[in-house]
């Protein structure tokens, strides 16, 4: 990121090419280490004498940039091994991009040989603007430095699509913020995301690293470098178009770029202590507070407004964020309250009226007053009247207020007029100014829920192997299996056995009681309800002879030839509200643990809170409250309570078995009875799908 | 709102008191209508001779203002009336807003006696804006004159909170949008929101009526207001915070109204015409499209980018607005085809990547062809890099490609750095420039949500009245009743009779067949389950003696003394998908229509559709497929689609019961049994229940 000596690879003598660009570049930002100019034309260009060949540069330069032909990449990789180049950013597009990945491998094997880092291929560079440097080929032009250092927090940006990069840019800089770095990384091929995270955290002039990603190549080393950072105090804002189909087939169209699993990837991400925005706006408005206040709150924000009707509105709109406004602390609001007419409650959102006219004061006590109470997480000062002179009236009470202070505060004020000064004073001070009310309630709700992400992933859970697991086969284990694991970890499963024989079964059935139930069991009968392979409420040992055959008949007639492990004979279990709980590794992002209605309810409503595998008891059971159907667990129309905490409990040890035992990659427990409060759980059916490795 | 004549009444010799402000202001702005003021004072004010007395006033003065405390306003309204005053704005407080609704009440006596129009009391005033005259005692200034007519669009807005006005003003000024007029009414007592908006529909300088409002105090007359705006093609958009429960306890604290049903109130008011939005910057966005492009789109929008990155996040962004960009037509892409570089794909959203730099024609090009789609309801630039120079560049070919046209469209650039010479282009021709990409596309959702809902309400039925219906009692209806109604409006319930005695039971039985169910009957028994008065699955007569013993002695337990009309004896109905048809009618805002779920799932999940009661049957339809639970009616695990149109056409009967019959003030038919496509459903519960008057 900062060579001190630069060979450009494949300029020519006609002006506006992609060589020419890098080469007028560094000279524009005066850069001051070696330039070396590889091309085919004889003399000079631009003052610099042309070298005819990477073969007759000096030993270990530090960066070579390839402005070639995807032909001639690969001599040009060959000679800069030899050459002992420390780092080579490839331009060059026509290798993974167009479906020409052994190029592409070929290319990384040589980079790797030789020690050299590579960039790219099919890659628009980066900019260093801390040292003044871009090292790219769209357009030539004079980059502002960036000064290092903490008073003046920066931000990063890596970015998969280069459109993007200059908005953002562009959009921070005339907030007063800057950028340090921008990337775009093209294929990745060799050095990618998890490289350049890892450099920005160790880059004192970084605050906040900034992520436009279409595709997470390698999602572990990824997760690991955004861990490194926010144990750095950095935080990681990210935006990955996906969501909706049409999102990700435009993606993929766009890249080549495989979305992942959506909802996988969020739930990863989040534990990773990175915060997923959807839009632009956010990414900016996001990152600009967290620059200025890398700690984000815990705690709902404090609101001051001169509108009641906007009370309101903003009520609304938080809730709908999930967000809540707290009440002020009773020392605060005893504090306040002399200070303020009579009319005017000292509460949150403090509604100052049209007092201020009168009072111009009451802004800075009642901002004060806000930024004092620890309820408060954060600060809006939201104005959505005045000119500009009353800006100049208001604005030293407001900015006196939030200045120097480390909770986050937004001075939002939307009218289309600016007084010059108060943006002046806003910006000498470090503080935000917003342009949009709604925008900053929206990013002060993503920076509070990312502070609590960060306080639940505090409190996630470490957890040992478990001991004398029964050993797991291949592929999908029979229920019967399934339902061992879960005994072994502590969950409760209907009393039973796996019956050889009908008399095997009388014998179960007679002990554990009846009703029964009997389910045929082979690994090989996924859908043994569908084959005729379960019967339900046998009530005496005919019954249950009858069944058998009844059972043993339809299974051959709809699985001719398949050999059954045995019948399993369980006593009915009591029934309850049916659950679902499971998990699944996903290939590329690793497991979650998901919990849902049971049933057919999973698949008609898609009511399932996903969660990571670690995720604390007390925290899974915040999360079953959001479930649309959170109400099914309080009870409805006279039914009890269910035990909410049992099924926290269950999924924290599905979690722990997906943590502990890699082989597993699915496990749906569906469904699970759920007693009334204080009786705990039953897991009727399961189903372990391990790998086939 | 046009006063030749104004009497000040109230006017003291302090300065920046109110009866003064509102005279410097008719100053200010050149009034040139007669002015009186009425006073204690001797002598003269600000050179107006002051009048002791309104009874000293000349007949017929247009308009008085009082600026009076309380107290004095009855007697002052009394002189008004004396004298043949036509008008009178009351900014006094201490009326039904503190609870004293008794003087308000005699105050309207007073003033509809003497043929007085008043506005307020506790009310800011109003501002006619086209004739240049504000009538308010807030501050004092000079009005901005708004030219009047077609080419001029122009916004009136009526609100019942003062603070939200000036930020609507303000903003939709820079825009270069100005209002008519602004009005707000206080507590309504006499004129209020539906008068005003009556005038603005007369009124030739408004296009777009836009509303604040807190509490619609009649909301028969303003929906039919509405429905005539909307009649005379002007568009009426609305922010009504209470959707959350904070917001609506934060409106309630504010003025003390109390808001209605947020649900019923919003099927309202689409079917009126009326577009309801969250936001105060969608209710300015979403006022300033329909201003200049009056006719709201029905197709999705098309899109025209420098950035493929963004049109991920785009489709992500409207796929949670509910709407689409559709593709672009055949002829379209054909004729575009040819002028792109092949690299460009002819496609919406239409990504012309970094080649504008090379061929700025190509995004006139590239609008044109949007805007001349017929495939596309609407356009929006979004530019989201770019400097004030490339404005400067793009600029002229993307406002020739928009100028004069009908098809809304957005130019908009978050860029920073605005080019003056772009945006005097844009304002000079009447177009729409953006600095959020973002809001953009919301407001362009929110506008052809409401072009859709206005065809949709142009499909509404239009019912005659049910012939032979049986006779209504009060109150709670009993199911054998409410089967009797459904069956005389041709809805499906299970064969069966009303028994009386244990023989007639039988005998409609053997009738019917079995199996049957018991039902005990009587309007006053409103939980028949929980007192043990149903009994299901009887399979001979035998069983059906024993049961009906059963059930009266069960009732005669939970309800003694209870007389029952008899018991319904039924056919167990085919099972089928549980639903839940109902209909109630909100007392302020008149019937909504029902469907979601059955059984308590309609508790459990609220996923329930409201509809207006004419809403069309293929519009019901549609709507069932918004259910979250909708892929359960395309069968789920096996299960066969179930017959929707037989439950929208149930549901339009339900709605057309409601239009037609207005003493019932609720159906709920929970469950309904969905039979598979084709065969319909069967009613297997049913409560009707009518007024009590």
């Amino acid at each position: 990121m900062r060579p001190r000596s630069v060979a450009i690879v494949g300029v020519s003598s006609k002006p506006a090419t992609a060589g020419r660009t890098v080469l007028t570049n560094l000279k524009l930002n005066n850069y001051a280490g070696d330039i070396h100019v590889i091309g085919r034309a004889e003399g000079d260009i631009d003052g610099y004498p042309v070298t005819q060949s990477i073969d007759d540069l000096p030993e270990g330069v530090d960066l070579a940039v390839f402005a070639l032909p995807a032909a001639a990449v690969k001599d040009a990789m060959e000679a800069c091994a030899r050459r002992g180049v420390r780092a080579v950013t490839v331009f060059s597009s026509g290798f993974a991009e167009v479906g020409n990945r052994a190029a592409q491998d070929e290319l990384v094997g040589i980079a790797r040989d030789g020690g050299i880092a590579m960039l790219g291929p099919n890659c628009l560079g980066y900019t260093n603007l801390v040292d003044g440097m871009p090292i790219g080929f769209a357009n030539a032009r004079v980059v502002a430095r960036t000064p290092v250092g903490g008073k003046n927090p920066a931000v990063a940006m890596v970015s998969q699509s280069g459109g993007l990069m200059a908005y953002a840019s562009l959009t921070l800089a005339a907030r007063g913020l800057p950028m340090s770095y921008t990337v775009a990384t093209g294929n990745e091929a060799d050095i990618g995301l998890a490289d350049f995270i890892d450099f920005f955290t160790l880059d004192a002039a970084t605050t906040v690293i900034a992520l436009y990603l279409e595709e997470v190549r390698k999602p572990q080393e990824f997760l690991a470098a955004a861990r490194r950072a926010r144990a750095a105090g950095k935080s990681v804002v990210a935006i990955h178009p996906g969501r909706g189909e049409k999102g990700r087939a435009a993606v993929q169209s766009h890249t080549g770029a495989l979305a992942g699993d959506y909802a996988s990837m969020q739930v990863h991400m989040s534990r990773a202590g990175v915060t997923l925005v959807d839009t632009l706006e956010e990414l900016v408005d996001v990152a600009e507070i967290l620059a200025r206040y890398p700690t984000p709150p815990v705690a709902g924000p404090g609101m001051l407004t001169f509108s009641g009707g906007f009370c309101a509105i903003a009520h609304d709109f938080l809730e709908g964020e999930g967000l809540e406004m707290p009440p002020l602390t009773e020392e605060v609001r005893a504090a306040l309250e002399p200070k303020l007419p009579s009319y005017i409650p000292p509460r949150n959102p403090l509604d100052l009226g049209t007092q201020a006219i009168w009072q111009p004061e009451l802004t800075g006590i009642g901002t004060g007053a806000l930024m004092d109470d620890p309820n408060l997480g954060s600060v809006i000062v939201a104005i959505n009247s005045g000119t500009a002179r009353s800006q100049n009236t208001y604005g030293p009470y407001f900015v006196g207020a939030l200045k120097g202070r480390d909770k986050p505060a937004i001075l939002a004020f939307p009218a289309p007029e600016l007084d010059a000064e108060f943006a002046q004073a806003v910006l000498d001070n470090g503080l935000i100014l917003s342009r949009s009310i709604e925008r900053s309630m929206r990013a002060i709700a993503r920076v509070t829920h990312y502070g609590r992400a960060l306080e639940r992933n505090a409190r996630s859970a470490s957890y040992a192997p478990f001991e004398n697991l029964p050993a797991l086969g291949k592929g999908a284990q029979p229920e019967w299996f399934g339902k061992q694991l879960l005994a072994a970890i502590g969950i409760r499963i209907p009393e039973g056995a796996l019956a050889r024989t009908v008399e095997d079964a009388v014998a179960t059935a007679e002990r554990v009681g009846y009703p029964v139930a009997i389910k045929a069991q082979a690994g090989a009968l996924a859908h043994k309800t569908e084959a005729g392979g379960v019967m339900l409420g046998i009530r005496d040992a005919d019954g249950l002879r009858a069944a058998w055959q009844t059972l043993h008949d339809n299974v051959a007639r709809a699985a001719p030839g398949l050999a059954l492990d045995g019948v399993l004979v369980e006593r009915m279990a009591e029934k309850g509200l049916e659950l679902m709980i499971g998990a699944k590794r996903d290939p590329k992002w690793g497991p979650v643990v998901l919990v849902g209605l049971g049933g057919i309810w999973v698949e008609a409503l898609g009511d399932v809170r996903l969660m990571p595998a670690d995720l604390a008891v007390d925290d899974i059971v915040a999360e079953l409250g959001k479930l649309r159907s959170a109400k099914l667990l309080g009870g409805v129309r006279g039914a009890p309570p269910v035990d909410v905490r049992a099924v926290a409990e269950t999924a924290a040890l599905v979690g722990r078995l997906m943590l502990t035992v890699p082989q597993i990659e699915e496990i749906d427990l569906n469904p699970v009875f759920v007693h009334p409060d204080g009786q705990g759980l039953t897991a009727v059916d399961a189903l372990v799908i391990a790998s086939e490795a």
